[in-house]
């Protein structure tokens, strides 16, 4: 199959001009699965509560219908990052799109440095869907620092992890391998590019957006200052075998009576 | 704290040997904590149960012993590793030794590749002893790829982990800085050089020892193929905050209702 990501330059509170930038990289692609950064429709660095609520949405507002159209046009499910509203809690939350419908959505668990202030901490644990029998996952950003994530998303039966993020820091991408590797699943981090001065905050993003595969394996990498948008064929069934050789697998053979967990 | 590790090039069946070599590379050296590579005694590549039984040592062997004189020689407390018999079963296991005394055995819960013909699999969980007020965690090579290895540890308090390896596949050394990372826990890999070829195996082990502090930095990494020493002053306390920033503690913030353990 054919995934991808799309790193994009957010343009703060400038939503048509964000799905604008989008409709032109895609152009005439595509795809069986299309990955795009944590909230690329809106921007990052709110200064307020009521900034980010301003600019929050339901399921069925214009970043949906944007996703929709966008599923339709390159045939990909597309998972993207929003504001979601609900009821009048805001999380840092991503769609999974596919054809007409919203397949479900998964609310950031971890939430970083002054999100804490504008978002409320994902209140459901993490899912997969499954699409034309392919089961995907989603972490957003942050969430990778907790190995936790991704292990709950592979042993839900995750083939691949779809991972929108607006990364500052330069961890991320090289744990990104360690992700794969221990779990034996492909994963897609669409990150952006740009920066965002904010109040007292002075956000740059590392942009290196990164596909990599259950053996550790980066099959792309994207500049880190340049919007940007690349796609492999993967074959996701590798991921479902978790022998790493004819001795060891990495599933069966956790000690879950030995481990810590509190 | 002075820490570090003694990068060997054990020879199979001479323990002597391998003692020598070792009392040759620390001479005069004084420190704090000194980490050996795993089944540094013995080597590791058998061909049969019965060879590793008659490598196997109870907690008063000579490799206790030669572990304890080390000690006693440079004032450290000493991780390495060795073939444990306990009643008639065998275990990949290492000891930590100060003064005059074995502290602790930790038998490797995730074995290797045909380690599993030799060894049972650990049958207790991880431990965290302190010495000097220092919290120290041990695991054993393959149990890097268990993300929860780690993390049981630090969930501990381990403030650093000791890993005893015999290293082949390449991935281990960047996922050390993952796995300090997501713990905020300091890690010395103490890895060991050369090749074996032994029955239908021939293993190259990679060296690249390797210490890993609480921010991800890599303080000391050794030549892949050469016998090496090194040795760092570190800060514990460093690892006992678990804060990343002021808004973000990566013990505190673990959503561990939704997470997926099983």
């Amino acid at each position: 199959m054919k995934v991808g990501y799309i790193q994009t330059s957010p343009i703060f509170n400038k939503k048509e001009k964000n799905f604008d930038q989008i409709n032109d990289l895609v152009s005439e692609i595509k795809a069986d699965l299309l990955v795009l950064p944590e909230l690329f429709a809106t921007g990052y660095t709110f200064i307020s509560k009521k900034e980010a609520d301003s600019l929050a949405e339901e399921l069925d507002g214009q970043t949906a219908q944007f996703l929709i159209n966008l599923s339709k046009k390159t045939k990909a499910t597309i998972v993207g990052g929003f504001i979601e509203k609900n009821k009048n809690t805001l999380y840092n939350s991503a769609m999974i799109v596919f054809g007409s419908k919203v397949l479900g959505v998964y609310r950031k668990l971890h939430l970083y440095y002054k999100e804490k202030l504008w978002f409320s901490p994902g209140n459901k644990p993490p899912e997969v869907y499954k699409v034309n029998d392919v089961n995907i996952g989603i972490m957003i950003c942050f969430d990778w620092i907790f190995p936790e994530t991704a292990r709950s998303l592979a042993l839900l039966g995750a083939d691949i992890i779809t991972h929108p993020a607006n990364l500052v820091l330069p961890y991320c991408q090289d744990a990104m391998v360690t992700r794969c590797l221990e779990n034996r699943v492909f994963a897609i981090t669409s990150n952006r590019i740009g920066e965002e001065k904010r109040g007292t905050d002075h956000f740059k993003f590392t942009g290196k957006s990164q596909i990599t595969s259950y053996k550790g394996e980066i099959l792309s990498s994207a500049p880190e200052a340049k919007e940007f948008l690349d796609f492999v064929d993967i074959d996701v069934n590798r991921a479902r075998d978790k022998n790493l050789n004819e001795y060891n697998n990495l599933f069966e053979e956790r000690r879950i009576n030995f481990y810590k967990n509190t």
